[in-house]
């Protein structure tokens, strides 16, 4: 094989739940990854479509960052061509570097023969994180590599848990073009929690496993709760108490922010329901001059990174 | 039915992973409440046997509040005559006065036909939880009631949920007769957790809850760490740092502190590695002159409040 193109998907972290711990992949939105082995030992960014702003610098692309790091693991230095396809935008909050270097490391693997299990490649492609956003982790690149709902409680394959997925449950996310950057995001955060809010929340996490197990949809409603990031991080996303608020009269099961924002995402029974919550949150935004775009994903373990030839 | 007697075990709460949210029921240490019916509309604490310093005034004793409450909800006020045998230490850290406020809401709705479930007993007996520690919390109570391990995010039965249990473990106790208050083990504690340990615990209580439904024993003990109150609380527990040692090298699966101690606790798998831990931690204590309590007892669903006659 000399020629290998791999796609992984945008994805929602932290999942109201789950700060910087949790994450649920999208389905059908994603960035494309193509390698071609160039017969040097020197990997190149041949070309970035819809990604404008991104580096080529193959020690400050995400791409190059994850594939290096398996060359150095492997001690094999074959060299690739990248071509990266952006499917979705960069700051939106759904893992946009997150797909890239998941994309990367899940079709580069298989380039070389798999020698790794795609548990053991979400620490590689945290490289990339790490690379474009500061910080290594997981809960976005491991659901875009594994696909479904994913808890992390580190790095290593056996810290992290691919939970069950409840049927008929739908993801309508919704992401309003403005700029918020995610260390900007991080920073405006309290750097300490209250104890009480604390515990809550730690029963909220403890709850919505359970949920998953027990294929219980009130719980699973009742627990999607975030008391500790989401009063702070709402604030710079416009229209976002409307939003929550139209959203949960449309029988929404939860409303909350994907990552570090801007984009919102609720949680649907059913695709009538999603349906219904996509045209009410349009709805939000139809006197504001600010582009909005919406997806609707159904949730499912088959929604991670694939090869596509 | 004029007179019941009932039991309701001793706790482990917080159980590492779920401050304040989370507790283990222990099923054959606790506290027994005998109610008679006294043909007045009073209610009469009679006897206390092993519980010197705890109040007979009824508007003080956690049994007899207790009742009060239920009396109050169902517009009956027949009066009964109360004798409470403590099985076990106020103060131990074990849930000594829930123990005793779940076996007087058990027996009491009982003796009157049984209008609640078990569910809905939780958050009467968290009215003699609030009277004896100042809180209403039910990670005492629940357990202490319902059985097991039980994790909940508030008081109403939608909010209590029963976890599984993995077969063949083993509780190890250790109570050391010193005095610690429960209001003082909670002023020692930050009012504020930092924001990474605070996401670093919320991924623990996840795998925990995960651990349990996956059956998956590794997950289970990597899972159960408390990263926010044992490095505090555990300031207040002689020789808490060589017990736990000593009992991780002996197999324990985890190790940690009761409630707000200074009872601590490992958990075990097996009958015989219990015994071994039980040992070890007994050793601990041979040159120290505190005296002090082990036991041993089986994780089990069916080690709820029950009734004796």
């Amino acid at each position: 094989m000399k020629n290998i193109k791999a796609f992984a998907p945008a994805t929602i972290a932290n999942f109201n739940v789950g700060y910087d711990v949790l994450g649920l992949s999208l389905n059908n939105i994603g960035d494309e990854v193509e390698l071609t082995f160039n017969d040097t030992n020197e990997n190149k960014i041949i070309q970035i479509i819809n990604g404008d702003n991104l580096p080529y610098e193959i020690d400050e692309n995400c791409c190059s960052v994850v594939i290096r790091k398996i060359q150095e693991a492997q001690h094999d230095f074959r060299g690739v061509d990248i071509v990266l396809n952006k499917g979705f935008a960069a700051g939106s909050g759904l893992g946009s570097s997150s797909a890239s270097s998941a994309a990367a490391a899940y079709g580069y693997n298989k380039l070389i023969g798999s020698p790794y299990s795609n548990k053991e490649l979400v620490a590689f492609a945290a490289e990339g994180e790490k690379i474009a956003c500061g910080s290594a982790h997981v809960d976005n690149v491991a659901p875009a590599i594994l696909g479904g709902i994913i808890l992390s409680k580190g790095n290593k394959p056996s810290d992290i848990i691919e939970l069950p997925i409840i049927d008929n449950l739908y993801a309508v996310t919704l992401y309003p073009n403005i700029s918020v950057n995610t260390s900007d995001s991080r920073n405006i955060l309290k750097t300490d929690v209250p104890l009480a809010d604390f515990s809550k929340q730690v029963s909220f996490m403890g709850t919505f496993v359970a949920s998953l197990y027990e294929k219980d949809i009130n719980l699973f409603s009742d627990s999607l709760q975030d008391i500790v990031i989401e009063p702070i991080r709402s604030l710079l996303i416009p229209k976002f108490k409307e939003m929550k608020t139209i959203a949960l009269k449309n029988s929404a099961l939860s409303f909350g922010i994907s990552g570090s924002g801007p984009s919102v995402f609720a949680i649907a029974e059913g695709l009538e329901n999603a349906n219904k919550i996509e045209l009410a949150l349009n709805s939000i935004y139809d006197n504001v001059d600010i582009s909005i775009q919406t997806y609707i994903n159904a949730l499912s373990k088959e929604s991670g990174a694939r090869i596509l030839n």
